[in-house]
This record gives C-alpha cells, structure tokens and sequence, in this order.
C-alpha cells in the first residue's frame, strides 16, 4: 500500500480550504517568531500533548478548548522564542489573551483556538506583542503562507522542517501537510516538539485523534536528541474535509490509507527533527528487531538512542558495540545476551552476545557516513521496532551551555 | 551520633588482619592493573551488583561463590583495563581462572574469591597473564599495600578514590577502609562502578548484606555522571572481626553504628566517584525536599541529575531553573508544579513555580564555584532525597568519542 502516497519532505503544499501567515512580533530578538494556521471552514482537531508534570500554559488552554469544543478547531496560533512555561497565572492570561484575540480577528469561538509556544522557559510572555498583530496576520493570511509559518515556529533548527502527502482515497486527492520545529530538548513520550498537521480529509474527531495517536507513536514517539522531555511538546491536526471525500469511517480501507500517510508524514517531520538535532553530525537508525513484545523492542532502542556513551562513540566513528548492548541491558527489559547479535549497517560486529573478528576498515566506513543503520537482533521473540536518534558531540555542549543568557 | 566515626577521605588505612598488593600484569598498555586484596582470617563477605540484563562475566562468577559459599569470603582479585563482559563462554572460563588462581595461591576454597573486572567491553581477557602473576602478588601481599591496589583498579579516573572511617563499637576501635574507581559509565540502578570495603568489624552475612544495601541505596545509588549503567558495576565489602568486637547484634546500637560508618565511607567513595566524573568541571548537590515519598524525592533528583540540559547549562554556568524544573517534571512523580521553589546555593530563583526577580552577579558567583548545590523544594510532602552529579563539559565527549580505539 506504500506506493498509494507521493511524499515530498522539503516542500508544504496546501491542503484545500488551509491557509497561513507569519509574523516578526519581537518576542524573538529577530525574525518571524509568530504563525497563524487558519481553516476557511469549520474542521475537526486533535492533538497529543507533553506527558510533563510541568505543562505550559498555553498546552492547558489548548487541552481545554479540545476538550469544552467537542474537537472542532479552525486555528493555530503558535509563537516560538519564549515557551511560556512555568509563568504562573499571568502566563495563563498570556495564553488566552493569544487565543481571544484570534478568536477575535477571525470570528471563531475561541474553543476552535489551538494556541502554542516554543522557546526560553519562566519568563512572562509579552502577549500584547502578539495580540496587536493579529489584525495584520489575518490580512495576511493566504494558501502560500505554510512556508513562513514553517519557519515561523522554529527555535535552535537550523533548517525548517516540512512534508507533504497526497493520495487518492476513495477517487479524490486528499492532501496532508504537516510542519515541525526542535533540536533540542528532545524526547517524546506522549509527543515532542511541536508538530501541525493540516489534511482536506474528511474525518470525525474521535477517528482522528485515535489516527494520530496511531501516527505519533511510530513516529514522534519513536525519536530523541538528548532525553529531555519538553513542557511544551505538541502535535495537532486539523482536518477541514475540503477534498469533498465522504466522512472517513472507522476501520474501513480508508481510515488504514489515512492513517499511512499521517504515519508517513509524522515519521518524516520527526526524521527531520533528529536530524537537526543540537549539534548532531550523525542521523542514526536504530532498528530492534526478535523482541518479545514491539515495547520491549521500542524499550531498548530508546535505551540505545539515550545513551550518551552510545553516541559520544558514534561521534567518534567507534565501533563500541560494547556500549551498545550495555545499554540495551539497562534498559528494564528481560533478555538473554548471549543470543544478542549487533549489526552497524550490514556488517556484523557481535554474534552470540561476543565479539566478531570484522573488519576495522569495514567499520570505519560505515560510520564515516552521515546515515548509520545500527541493528540489535535479540533473537528472544519476533517484535521489532525502529528508532532514531543523533550522535553528541562538542557542538551539543556549546549550543546548551549557554542559552538563557 | 555523626561525631562516632572519624572519616579520612585521602588516605586509606588497613583494618586489622587486611593486607593487599598490585601487580602490572599488561592489561592495560601500562602501569598497575591487578588488584588483590586479602584477610589474613576468614571473613563474611557482602555484595551488590549490577542491575543490568547484560552481566559481565566475573559478576555471575561472584554472585555464585556468595551463594555458594554462604557468604563466606577472604579475598577479592581485581583487574582493570578489560571488563570481561561479553565474551562469552571463553570470558567464563577467564573469570573462573582468575579465581581459582587466586584461590590456590592463597590456600582457601574457590567459593571465598569475589573476582572483578573493569574496562573495555566485549574483549577477551587475557587471564594467562594474571594468573601467572599470583604467586608474586601472594609474595607482595602486606597492610601497606592498600593504596598501590586503589590506583591499580583505576581506567579512566585522573585519581584514586580512598576512604578511611575508625569508631570504638562496644568500647574497642573499629575501622572501615574503602577504595573504588569510575569516572564514566556511571548511573547506579543497584551498585555501581567497583568499590570494595574492609573492615575488621564482627558481623555476620545475612546483616552485613542488609548493612551494605542501606548503605548503598544512600551512597552509590544517589549518583550519575552520565546516566550509563555498567555491566560490571559491583559494590562489595570483607568483615573480618580482627577488631576483636563481640558480633554486632541485627537492631543494635552498635549495628545502627557501624551502618552509618559504612554508609559514611560509601557516600564518600561514591562523591569521589562524581568528583572526577568524565570530563566534570562541577561537583553539584541535587536536595529534593517535600516530596511525598523518600522514594518520590530520589526519583526526581536522579531526572534532574541525568538532563544534558541541566548539566550542560551548569558547564555553562547559567542559571537555567527552567531545565531543572522540566527535568524534575518528566520524573513520572506526581506534584504541582506551581508550589515549587528551586535555589541555587541560598539564592531563590523560582518560587511558586514562576521566575524570581534574582540578582545574575549572585548567580554567576554561586556558578562559578566548583561545588554547586541545587534545591528544588516541592512543598508537596515531608521526604527529601540528595543526590550527587556533575556537569557536561566537551572534554566528556573527547573522552568518550575514541576510548575504545
């Protein structure tokens, strides 16, 4: 069914009826730092949220618009350069004061408001920067808007992050486009970062949220730079139905092809995270595979993607496979190592939980290359699953070890 | 009862009865690299090891003879530079030469011999090369030989790790020396790194068991450098009674003595341990206070601990409270996080949740100490937890980016 979706992940191409605006507000030293996601009709939302103790507070409010309007939203107002965590009651007043306005300019109720931020956490947020723009961004806003908005929400990414996706489901094209931004603080347990995904699919809001749930937890919830989880993380769709394609039902051919796609482009947004992961020179796949359970297998290679002695050594182009089925045994989850195999691409480096006489050459090879395949066969099941991180290195230091001040 | 114990934590005196050598066998390109240490009496023996699924060689070896040997020990060999994990069945068989060597040099069972190793993973150990060294260490063996087998466990550490502790217990001096090493893959689920403690104590082994787990679980399991857990993390101690003390009694004045003498010299061996962490610049004190559990508090002061994001801004000294209230908020422990108040040293800078208005010249001088403590007081609950780490500095990665080649 694979072949059913054209994937493009440097271009946003706009769903039917979607259209965006961007803004410089000066909640960033420079730059745009505000975006406008907007539906011209009604449509149904969803979202998965940080799984943080300490939640944001525009995460709250966006919990409860969801909640109180049944899933129907129509915009996203997102501003990066300052998270609004841990800002306590006025920072509460700077979320919804977001959201009114927008509810405000565009003449929604302010239950259809999804309102997000990304940036520097516990200092107050400086609505009236936002609020007084609003009138301008609504004039702003056009079906070639994502591009900005993509570049919009972004904080420490050094590249915007963008996919789109179309198919046919039943005989009409159904587009989902979906826009990311992060590089650090990075790791998803529920959702990560912030992600928003916009489809002309038709499809109520339960289906939707169960969909995305499905996508996030192959995707999103499948990555990690460096082991923080965010106050922030957010991943939200909407979905306005402007294809013309009859209401998606549960279960049915269509629902499985929507679901791959979101899939797809989630896994592609949160590829493109890890990527740009704080100082990363290294894109790494981490493939489980001979688990007794997929959790188990997810278990170890998040493990595996955690440790920072795994990737200082993938850093240093070292075949320390040592250090990778050291990690995989601390990661909680029973197995016998000396079943264990471990591959770097297609090279085989431990067999039998031992070392294997390989080719050094061969090794350095492989890890020269910016893409690594690392593969732990546990041979004490049949579930698999696949994970991807980055390396650390000298620049993740220096990126984090001075970025408040 | 603190004033009891006289601590040493730079010199390392033998209890009575206790003698030890070192040896440079060439398992590391240069210098001492075996360890011996030796009760001239039988003793009860006690330890904790490793938690992780993947267990070295010399660790399923020990854990053998304890049972074996009803807790029944008179010597512990000890090699650094490999850490005989992963090598199967041939590791085994070089684990066990160890032991029996040593068991035959010295003229006790095989089951009194704890053997240990720390270093490479997933390398043979080349036992011929220690084994035929016994008789020289046996020769070697004297009270005066405790410092030379504390340098001799070292791999990565730029120093040794010593401790001396003496008390009168039941109105005679009794004395407990540890030495440890570990400077990297460090994360205590259950005991980690090697340390090794002797006393000329009278205790039995199912209570020096107990005493050595209270003590780890406030000592060598309140400590990270990188969040790692090795596969050869073990934790052990030799009683020999050459005090001449009546054995300790299980509930005891003098057992509540003697475990806090030990849990004084663990938490000193295992602050060492933190002190010369891979590429540290900062010993820094994680104190939860006002959790609803002691559990609870440990919990989220080993996820502030382990944050890159957290130990990178202390590298940079910057007060950054919003990582560490993030990092406390992914700990998976329940608490509100608008009653949190965090302080650096006795500077408040979140209270309530939210930023206070503090002075950044007092922050930079408290940051620019090489001892940092943090607070983060939860107002949640009653239990606190402390907990000790250091920061992230570039020199980690360089360390750890080529050990192994």
């Amino acid at each position: 069914m694979s072949e059913s979706w054209t994937l493009n992940s440097t271009e946003i191409f706009p769903p039917k009826d979607f259209q965006a605006a961007a803004a410089a507000c000066g909640i960033k030293p420079s730059g745009l730092d505000v975006a406008l996601l907007y539906s011209t009709r009604p449509c149904w939302g969803a979202a998965v949220f940080t799984t943080n103790a300490v939640k944001a507070a525009p995460v709250e409010v966006s919990q409860r618009h969801l909640v109180e309007g049944g899933g129907a939203l129509q915009a996203m107002i997102i501003n990066s350069g300052n998270a609004n965590a841990c800002t306590g009651e006025p920072g509460m007043a700077a979320a919804r004061a977001m959201a009114e306005a927008t509810a405000r300019a565009l003449n929604v109720p302010v239950q259809r408001i999804l309102v997000c931020s990304t940036g520097v956490i516990g200092v107050l947020l400086p609505a009236d920067r936002i609020t007084a723009r609003l009138d301008d961004l609504k004039l702003g806003l056009s079906s070639e808007g994502l591009g900005a908005a993509a570049r919009a929400i972004l904080t420490t990414d050094t590249t915007p992050k963008v996919c789109s996706a179309e198919a046919s489901i039943n005989g009409r094209p159904v587009r989902i486009a979906g826009m990311t931004k992060g590089a650090g603080m990075i790791h998803p347990q529920m959702a990560t970062t912030l992600g928003f995904v916009l489809t002309d699919a038709a499809i109520g809001p339960a289906l939707l949220q169960r969909s995305l749930e499905q996508a996030c937890r192959l995707s999103y919830n499948r990555i990690s730079v460096d082991g923080d989880t965010s106050t922030n993380d957010t991943l939200a769709i909407m979905a306005n139905g402007g294809s013309g394609i009859p209401d998606i039902e549960p279960d049915s051919p269509a629902q499985e092809l929507f679901v791959e796609g979101l899939t797809r482009v989630c896994q592609s947004l949160a590829q493109q995270v890890v990527r740009d992961g704080e100082g990363a020179s290294k894109f790494v796949t981490i493939r489980v595979t001979g688990a007794s359970s997929e959790e188990n297998a997810a278990r170890i290679a998040r493990s595996i993607a955690n440790s920072p002695l795994v990737k200082t050594a993938l850093a240093g182009e070292d075949a320390n496979w040592g250090r990778i089925i050291c990690a995989a045994g601390y990661a909680g989850v029973p197995f016998d190592s000396r079943r264990v195999s471990i591959y770097l691409g297609d090279l085989a480096v431990c067999r039998e939980g031992g070392a294997v006489d390989f080719e050094e050459s061969r090794a350095s090879e492989i890890l020269r290359q910016r893409d690594i395949e690392l593969t732990v066969h546990l041979n004490f099941g049949s579930s698999d699953a696949t994970f991807w991180t980055c390396d650390l290195t000298t620049e993740y230091i220096h990126i984090n070890a001075d970025y408040r001040t």
